[in-house]
């Protein structure tokens, strides 16, 4: 492992992954670029998947689908190789997880089609900009996660409920958070509610289905992004007989920046 | 033929097509609603034409995207049947049109996938309703359209150039024409050109490869969306086996209003 400062270009980063010089979490990498879930199918899902992409553009933000086979991004992420440049990966086999392994080139093959999602990093840094604080980037925590009751859109074979973030934001914020959020929906967008959890099925907003749970300073109420989490969990609940994601806060770190990404 | 005023709302006037009681063009009908191109192919295809439309948004606006043999489009306009709902289609084999029929019932099988694909009345109406007024709406001619030296970015068997559509908007209203359509990325979205027609390939502006050439009055400059025409021209070069599109002008009516539409 390597103890200089690491480097700020997405190709340098890539090289470092590459060669296994480093194998850590992303969050702090690379600011101002953004990041991607990573999720990799065979071709015969492939068209139900991106299919549920398209009809749930708020929890599966499309940022880059590559042709069977192809491993290189060329389209955002030039010179990458998506086998070798993510930190971690996750195996899956009909819908267990069975490894976690830094390099996928032996499991690859030319049927594989990768996707490559929106993450909330992107917007995050928006918000932080605009001058909105978030708990979970001061106290170094996992953001709050919940299944809320709202369906997504099923095609194929894909079904289930959203995952949503939780965000605690100042009520003279939130119009703001609002805003801010809209311009970006390749990566998750606006929020999908803002207000009492009980409205999209959430009994306790002190005890999150994933990551860890917020506090709450005076003024302060819950906001909910749609989360990319869902896409993974729709997935894994269809038993895909394969399938290859980043692991959770090991993204793929795209050559695309964050502004590239702004509707406006 | 009707003589009465024809009806206002999707769900009537798909009846009236269904029934034969109307087979004409449909830009002035359904004011306020979202009309969409419409591509039908088999599932061989249907995953290229899809990677293809995510590729290349701005072209190609995915409304919506049917299961195969789906032929309720349920998520905009639940109730009616894209086999008989669109005044007029045409029947492609191996890229040749070798029909225009007004029902596709009889051709229909369990293996066509159906494509909705946005549609620039969204955004026109939005820019007339701004105060910028449109040549080819005050004449009653078809809009300006070339092709371009602008790649689009290939998937599988799909690829061309991209085909835009050119308006002649006055200096001064430039760019308001441009934050107003920006907020349609569902209907081509904002201008991929403004200016020069050289810069994009197009020899003589008088000269258009589709429609009709537009006049310019005083102090106004082209400017150049991404048009719709360009994913069937694309889809046709790759001569797929079969293909179903509408007759251009006899648009798929939908039940979504423009203003859902709308990215903010």
């Amino acid at each position: 492992m390597i103890t200089q400062a690491l480097p700020k270009s997405p190709p340098d980063i890539w090289q470092l992954i590459r060669h296994g010089e480093y194998d850590g979490v992303t969050g702090s990498l690379a600011p101002g670029y953004v990041q991607a879930n990573l999720v990799v199918l065979p071709k015969a899902q492939a068209f139900d998947f991106l299919l549920f992409c398209q009809r749930n553009p708020r929890p599966c933000p499309l940022i880059e689908v590559m042709d069977p086979g192809q491993f290189e991004p060329k389209l955002t992420s030039a010179g990458s190789d998506i086998r070798t440049d993510v930190p971690r990966y996750r195996i899956f086999r009909h819908g267990e997880l069975v490894d976690e392994v830094t390099d996928i080139q032996s499991l690859w093959n030319d049927d594989l089609v990768s996707f490559l999602l929106g993450c909330s990093f992107t917007f995050e840094s928006a918000l932080v900009e605009a001058g909105i604080p978030l708990w979970h980037w001061e106290t170094g925590k996992n953001v709050t996660m919940f299944k809320t009751n709202i369906s997504t859109v099923p095609a194929g074979g894909f079904s289930g409920p959203m995952v949503v973030s939780m965000r605690p934001i100042h009520h003279t914020k939130i119009v703001r958070a609002v805003q801010v959020t809209s311009r970006f929906p390749g990566a998750h967008g606006a929020p999908i509610h803002v207000g009492d959890p009980q409205d999209i099925g959430i009994a306790d907003i002190h005890q999150p289905d994933y990551g860890d749970a917020s506090e709450f300073k005076e003024g302060q109420q819950p906001v909910f992004w749609a989360c990319g989490v869902t896409p993974q969990a729709v997935a894994l609940e269809s038993k895909p007989p394969f399938m290859i994601t980043h692991a959770p806060g090991y993204m793929y770190i795209t050559n695309m920046r964050d502004t590239d990404l702004a509707a406006l």
